[in-house]
């Protein structure tokens, strides 16, 4: 038999797909490319992803598993050498219980989907990212997704109890812990999430969910200065008391784009603070979070904090809020973003961004910098847009600038969309020698034939 | 030279103790005996207990790390053949950063220093549990402490950003990572958090800081079936939107043990109710945080989930509320307790619970059992008091008896206090073969000799 009929009688005809049906796939919601490999497996259960990952093993081929193919970093890409493992025929939403408060899901389950499952049982699934209709929880957890609400509830990891993982013999390890606290010896998931599918294949979850949240309040607000910034970070986590969920900055020049023409948002608040922030606080008791936030709207303006804010009246203005902030799209009209997602000292972000901004003119000529992100997590997204033209000789130079100054401050070249390829390079910036060879002796203990995801994070 | 000879050249004479010297020591601070050891070495910073470890790796010694030995399973005891590496003299507090919001220590400093520490920064660090006297952050995070407060912050997992581990060889594993977001690779860190010391010594750590609470509001409330009690934890969770910080649990004997002479707590409510919960919420608004904690509490009495409720006036009745959760040297009124630290899902507990008491007195007759924990985290303590001659007879027909109904409900035999020695023989009750093989290979991976802490957990 050839390799397409031994992947058929393990997974059944409908369940394999060969390289020319392959290359008619996209490569993923970001590209402009299609999809490449020896042939792409759609395996339907576990006990099929570890009969194809036994057969990998005992023919040596390697494989790259693929979720919703929303990532940023090139961490699914295969070869035509590879074999794909799509996990899209595992959607099946297991069980919600709102007891234990806990889901169990298959790994292609998308984000979204289990959101809305969730909400009809008054919880709440608090993980959230654009790429929620297509992104899936096995992808999530095996990048370690962060998104909007990493402030209040964590990142990914933080939100696993347990997994179903295939290692990459085709051994089923089932650690499908539904208990918060379980201190019976290494806790193995944690070795899965945020390894982009190099340590083994997750098939299954659970996820700990959350009462859902019935009041929200948010402001849109002006801030003068940088300290002032962190300083109101500090002011409104304190104040709201264990209710803030987002706390979101924009540098003025992100804030002019996506509030004028051809954007479609409409500026809040005046367009001439240096820097912008949206507050977000959910809770339960419309009237007193109102009052309580409020008040501390009204101590950030009597401290001189703030200089300016919109409050919200409504869910329509909450969903203009955010609109704003998520319309990162606008930066595609002044040409080709070189972006970045980093991390580094909160201390440290006001003279990174200043000393950004003076030296890319003479680095790279004509651009544009926009700079937003996840304050709150200590998160920013910068953009450098450049003419097309000029983008594969600005890059390297952008990188530089941005790659040099996070290794002074020990800052992290991938706050949240993993290495995969693009950021391999760099990983070094941010993780020493003897960090570089754990992680090497792991992957060896894990994956000794190097078959899972191979070439990605090391 | 002589072993002695030969630490001393490394850590200085005031460094090591000699077996002599050890024998004199207390085991612990709940423990009758005293130490053993081949000699106990005190390093006084990383890159002594870098050179420790080398010598022991090059000499084929084992080594037994110890923190504050607050530990409840025998996680770190040493045989006279073992070397105890204590962190006794690693106790700076190196930084706290109000604005990161970060503290970075040394290992050997304790739970209560930091927490002071911390809080004349108007911050807080919200790991808290009985031993916080003794216990060394070292220790915490080598166990994956728990504590009252896990419902809202979690375990100590959830509060280290950073790490730095001397492993098996010597080698420094340097990450210091203080960013809450940092997706670089595999998060190194998680395999040495609740490792109990079978993979690396941990000598400094990053840990999370949250912004101090300044308002608490308690109930000491009566409930009269475990359903409403499964509920009234949704109910209050769900109502006090983000502020819920406890949520105790104590079923009737465990109450009436407390708040009766001569323990020295007084009843705040009835004391014939089956189940008695102790919640405490925290925010940042004295006023508003009671009026929602008051109608939480009205709502709930509404719907019938509560029967009776003291709500606490002041910070005198707080205290009291947990004093009288944390009487358990109590049950030493009624002999010596086999006593458990368990999780299971909270649909499963009632029948658990009343199962046991059932069984109890065929399986070893007289006795008291008394069952209370944080149930919001699904961590029961089961304590059975037998008189002190029984002790040896009983103890593996209670064992048996829980950690079989553990088995059958996918239960948890440690939720908080870890494996050590004590719960190694039940640790395939909570983890499978699977489980156990990918244990035994990160062992062999960073420990192929076998000499940190040998024989614990695994």
């Amino acid at each position: 038999m050839g390799m397409l009929e031994e992947l058929r009688a393990l997974v059944g005809d409908n369940g394999v797909l060969d390289a020319a049906e392959v290359a008619t796939r996209s490569a993923g919601i970001w590209r402009p490319d299609n999809l490449k490999a020896r042939a792409l497996v759609r395996p339907a259960s576990t006990a099929e992803v570890s009969a194809v990952l036994r057969w990998c093993h005992a023919n040596r081929i390697a494989v790259v598993t693929q979720g919703g193919l929303t990532g940023l970093v090139h961490g699914a890409d295969a070869s035509s050498e590879e074999l794909i493992l799509s996990l899209e025929r595992m959607r099946s939403i297991e069980q919600i219980d709102p007891l234990q408060r806990t889901a169990t899901v298959q790994a292609g389950v998308t984000l979204q989907g289990l959101q809305e499952a969730v909400e009809s049982h008054d919880m709440s699934f608090p993980l959230d990212l654009g790429a929620r209709g297509t992104a899936t929880l096995g992808g999530n957890a095996a990048t370690n997704a962060g998104g909007n609400r990493v402030i209040r509830y964590g990142m990914t990891r933080d939100m696993v109890l347990g997994l179903e993982v295939v290692l990459a013999d085709g051994t089923v390890l089932s650690s499908m812990n539904n208990l918060i606290k379980n201190n019976t010896g290494y806790d193995l998931k944690q070795l899965f999430i945020g390894s982009e599918g190099t340590l083994g294949v997750i098939t299954r979850l659970v996820l700990r969910l959350r009462e859902k949240p019935t009041s929200t309040n948010m402001a849109f607000i002006g801030v003068d200065s940088f300290e002032h910034l962190a300083h109101l970070l500090k002011h409104m986590d304190k104040s709201l008391g264990g209710t803030l969920s987002a706390f979101e900055v924009m540098w003025q020049d992100f804030y002019r784009l996506v509030s004028t023409a051809p954007a479609r948002g409409k500026p809040p608040i005046a367009r001439d603070y240096p820097f912008y922030v949206l507050v977000e606080s959910q809770g339960a008791d419309e009237q007193l979070d109102t009052q309580r936030f409020n008040a501390t709207m009204e101590s950030a303006f009597d401290s001189g904090l703030i200089v300016d804010a919109a409050i919200s009246q409504s869910a329509a203005d909450c969903h203009d809020f955010w609109a704003l902030r998520d319309d990162v799209e606008q930066v595609l009209q002044h040409g080709l973003p070189i972006v970045f997602d980093i991390s580094l000292p909160i201390s440290e972000m006001q003279q990174f961004a200043d000393n950004l901004a003076t030296a890319l003119p003479t680095a790279i000529g004509e651009h544009r910098l926009f700079i937003f992100g996840h304050l709150g997590d200590g998160n920013l997204h910068v953009a450098v847009a450049v003419r097309p033209e000029q983008y594969a000789a600005a890059r390297p130079k952008v990188e530089k600038l941005v790659y040099g100054a996070l290794q002074h401050c020990s800052g992290s070249v991938s706050a949240e969309h993993g290495i995969g390829l693009e950021k391999k390079p760099y990983l070094p910036v941010s993780r020493n020698a003897s960090e570089l060879a754990l992680m090497r002796s792991i992957k060896q203990t894990l994956d000794p034939l190097n078959l899972l995801n191979p070439g990605k994070v090391l």
